[in-house]
């Protein structure tokens, strides 16, 4: 059996793996306040090129979300976000949980148009009665989207300059940001993402850490962050594993390495199934790939490999997605474009 | 000046507020503990035909719907809810704030139909990923709905159905149920009402009372409500003057009579804008009047009378919402046709 | 039968009973935006000295007290309050449920000290992990409090000076302020309170009003106050109700006469209990009274008063409470001295 | 430098490590659906002997409190725990987040008695305004203590049955578990514990695991435990981690030999404070020793140890800790014990 599951099937990548080892037994104090995690932070404000950038170490994206949000919005505030954003769908009402509610925007193909974002808020304090309304106190995007689709530049400065002139902050999730950053065509770097959101935060979980997110904030943005992670249980007590983490994957490269690693393999599945006519759902250029199989060919594939429904089976049709990671041998790749013939 | 705002522009209906005035100096117990309380209680008990019902008086619909939804839903559930529900648009994130997601059906005039409804719960529950999504744990609907449009009794039998198939409450928000009850064609009494809805409330706000709503509940389905009221802050300390007030309004059908008088001039209005050729944006039989006017005709109008504009002005036309109620004088009415002549 | 339960036993006091009858068929906007919650609220104002005050009603206590927390505190912090504030014990749980924890004080007579808040706030600083624990955020206090007695001006002048050196606002809960400020020997005026509080509230539902607390706070201290009025459930559809009322209590000093003619029934009672040589719990100046009596005169008096028990029933003797408000009849306190002797 | 500040300050357990370093490659299912998962709840099953318990993984232990807590309260119910209780002091209001009050007890070097849980429940339900309070839902207690000591099976039994006469579950929070079963004159066992207490967890990061906490629930009392762990951000992607580590750490008795370890060392440091003349704030048979020490030796010792202070420093004493676990080197407990000579 080979396995396009998802990008979170195997442990860590074996540097990380190798770290972590090495320094298993060396004793520090918790929380994040040792050297390893003075480290990883160092090197990703470096990367960013923000020196003064504050930088959080989180277990898990669902989490990571419901902090940053619950400290960057006031009572009375939403979050907006595309109707098909993680934090809309897949988190279990996490953000409701803390009391605000997720105001949805049309998505294209998984992602927000700056000019819806800025039509909201127009329409919405062109309206009379807003007060009784929740007002939009932030923009959510993940890069890249739920569809594996990615914000080109333009889009991303479009989208910080509409946030910013209605005066909210722009997050964005970057669960899997390693592969938009590694992806064909990709015209930004980690220092245009730091200059255009207010915060976000760059995924270990699902590129190479066992666990792992590092939130990126700009100076001061996020007020009293460390008791909000902790209220969220959120906060690892041997924090250090997650700074050793983080210091590996931004050693000689190795976070856009594993991004370039999956993405390529991921290439090679696209093309071979447009190439036997399959349908794309999207068009993809990340580590997730949507295509629409017909039923007794998705069927007879789940002999072989492992992957997921994309919603629902459908009657004829079913739309699944097949995943990439640093731990997908290229060798199973073929294995599966093989099996597709 | 003449006034299609709302309906709650006045004080009290003058036999509410005699009531009122008649028993002021009483002393009594509060947090309706009092005999007022428990003879309103067991008017509305009647009227619904149902012995047995839980009753209890809150002060505004807001609060009402926050506190019901709190009391009804587990931790992991949402309620569903046609997309421009009042809860959903309207009450500032109250839900939310307790912790719960609203999710969105499609309205048709305000209304969600049974089928979408079930459609909801059977794709949730198969779609494996369902555990990270919020469950819907219960239905709230309005009746009439912000449109002023009127469920029958045919389709609040098939939601009802719906509901109780996939093991969830339906919850009604009455807040102007007097005029759904006395609407043109109305099919269904407050003990259909009763019978078909888990929980519901009568609203006295804006049917005659100065404040107050009524909740009726199925013996039992509200577990230890009377903390979560105090909790929600919806327990008024002086009780009895809710118990009063709908003593009073279940009194020789003051309550029906209300809402009648309300909807005959609201049907007065309605003929006279089709009439005149505007277009009306629904076919409402309750006491809310939505027509799209040329926004002329408009700014003319807002010389002689007030009204709420339905969203924001428009380029040509805006739509414009005209209220009535147990206040609202005829020869006002007659004054607004006479303008739009 | 005799009443002495509670200070929200009767309706509205007659004048504004008059007002809201006399006013009852005008129509006016909802929501507070009419001209009798303006003028009521220039009144409060220049009552308090405070020309640009910031004055918002709310129904009632429990929320008024929710709203005003949620509003001043961040989602990392928590209120500082008397072991035996209103907030911790009797609003069950209404704080918890906006996500903030009490911090409990010490309180001597239901009054909190200012060296103790001092310590509270220094301690937590010193202490190493006090980002694991939840930060001092504001300080609660009820003036009357809980058992009747009253902070004086030098007490409520330390505070304040210790809250504002902390950084912290201070909140004082005046459900009874109008007997706080008609006590015998009271030293301060509401412009006094103003001044050295940064948010307070003066209770309408126990000195006169049917319901309704009038919030003030210092310009700009309540952020996006009304939102979260909205979202609270306290905010009242006809909110001019709540205008028409304070607008009245606060015409010809009826507020203060209000508590004046109360205070002076409740010291007669209080000298006669004492007189005959029962025990009063607390030296209450105000329009509460607390006394130890025994088990048997407490029973005896059951048949011809009602009032309240303070906690339990214990073995031999019993605390209990007495009430006076505008509605009392000073005839009835002779009663109940003549039962006393 | 030798460190005693707290035993989550190493990596894993080199056996724990090691497993996970063998695994590393293994491609499962995310979520916690893998073998290793299930093998690791049969194996605690097993050790609880109760064939039929639920168990969950959870990261860590602020997040397993908050969320069992959140699964097992009704929105009316608060929390008994003792004042010094780790969800009341030092969590940040995680507890609280959630909606819920933590009700104190007052606490006897750590525990709580099961005297003064029935007395409060007994007074609570005995105030007739009860209903305007906040409920005890639940008794929270943590084994060892934050002091360290632990509770007899005969207290334990009795909490149990106070608990279950009253009607609330009984939870233990089990973050060092292993130093409870490991400590002298232990007399309960996990199986004596399972059927005690309704729901319980089993510490992982302070004894072996690099993070992760084991939740054990009698069948059935946990409901809709999964969406809540999600939605509380608990659970973890790659859930075979924690599966891999608890599977490791009840294999071939490890727990116990990791607490039996920390427990030892504990004990030799323990000895030596008290022979050198040194007070024992409390007597505790744990890997946690907190000694009450002059100023000049605490500072003194500084220069060669590290530990904690407990509360902040006394004028000439001031409270330490000294904590143990399965990284500490018995040289190093040595050279301690040198130190203070």
């Amino acid at each position: 059996m080979i396995h396009f599951d998802s990008d979170y099937m195997a442990g860590a990548h074996p540097r990380v793996m190798e770290r972590l080892l090495r320094t298993n037994m060396e004793e520090s104090v918790g929380y994040g306040s040792d050297e390893y995690t003075r480290n990883a932070a160092q090197k990703i404000r470096r990367e960013c090129s923000m020196e003064d950038a504050d930088v959080y170490f989180l277990v898990g994206g669902t989490q990571t979300n419901a902090t940053v949000i619950d400290a960057l919005l006031r009572r009375h505030e939403g979050v907006l976000a595309a109707e098909s954003g993680h934090i809309n769908v897949h988190e279990a009402g996490a953000v409701e949980a803390t009391g605000h509610k997720v105001l949805t925007l049309p998505q294209y193909e998984g992602k927000v148009k700056a000019s819806d974002v800025d039509a909201y808020i127009k329409e919405f304090y062109a309206d009379e009665t807003y007060e009784h309304m929740v007002a939009p106190g932030m923009l959510y995007i993940s890069q890249p989207t739920e569809y594996g689709t990615v914000y080109s530049m333009d889009e991303l400065t479009e989208l910080s300059e509409v946030c910013h002139s209605a005066g909210i902050p722009l997050y964005m999730d970057g669960a899997r940001l390693s592969y938009a950053l590694s992806s064909e065509g990709c015209d930004f770097t980690l220092a245009d993402i730091a200059r255009l959101c207010d915060v976000f935060y760059i995924g270990g979980t699902k590129a190479g850490a066992m666990m792992g997110e590092a939130v990126v904030a700009r100076k001061g943005v996020l007020k009293n962050f460390f008791p909000l992670v902790k209220q969220h249980g959120a906060l690892l007590a041997k924090g250090r594993l997650l700074g050793v983490q983080f210091d590996e994957l931004f050693t000689d490269d190795l976070y856009m390495e594993i991004g370039r690693y999956a993405v390529r393999l991921a290439m090679k599945i696209k093309k071979a199934f447009l190439e036997r006519g399959y349908e794309a759902v999207v068009d993809s250029p990340t580590n997730q790939q949507f295509f629409r199989l017909p039923n007794e060919i998705m069927d007879s594939l789940k002999n072989h490999a492992t992957f997921e429904l994309w919603g629902t089976r459908g009657e004829t049709h079913t739309v699944v997605r097949f995943v990439t990671s640093w731990s997908t041998r290229e060798k199973d790749v073929d294995t599966l474009i093989e099996l597709i013939k």
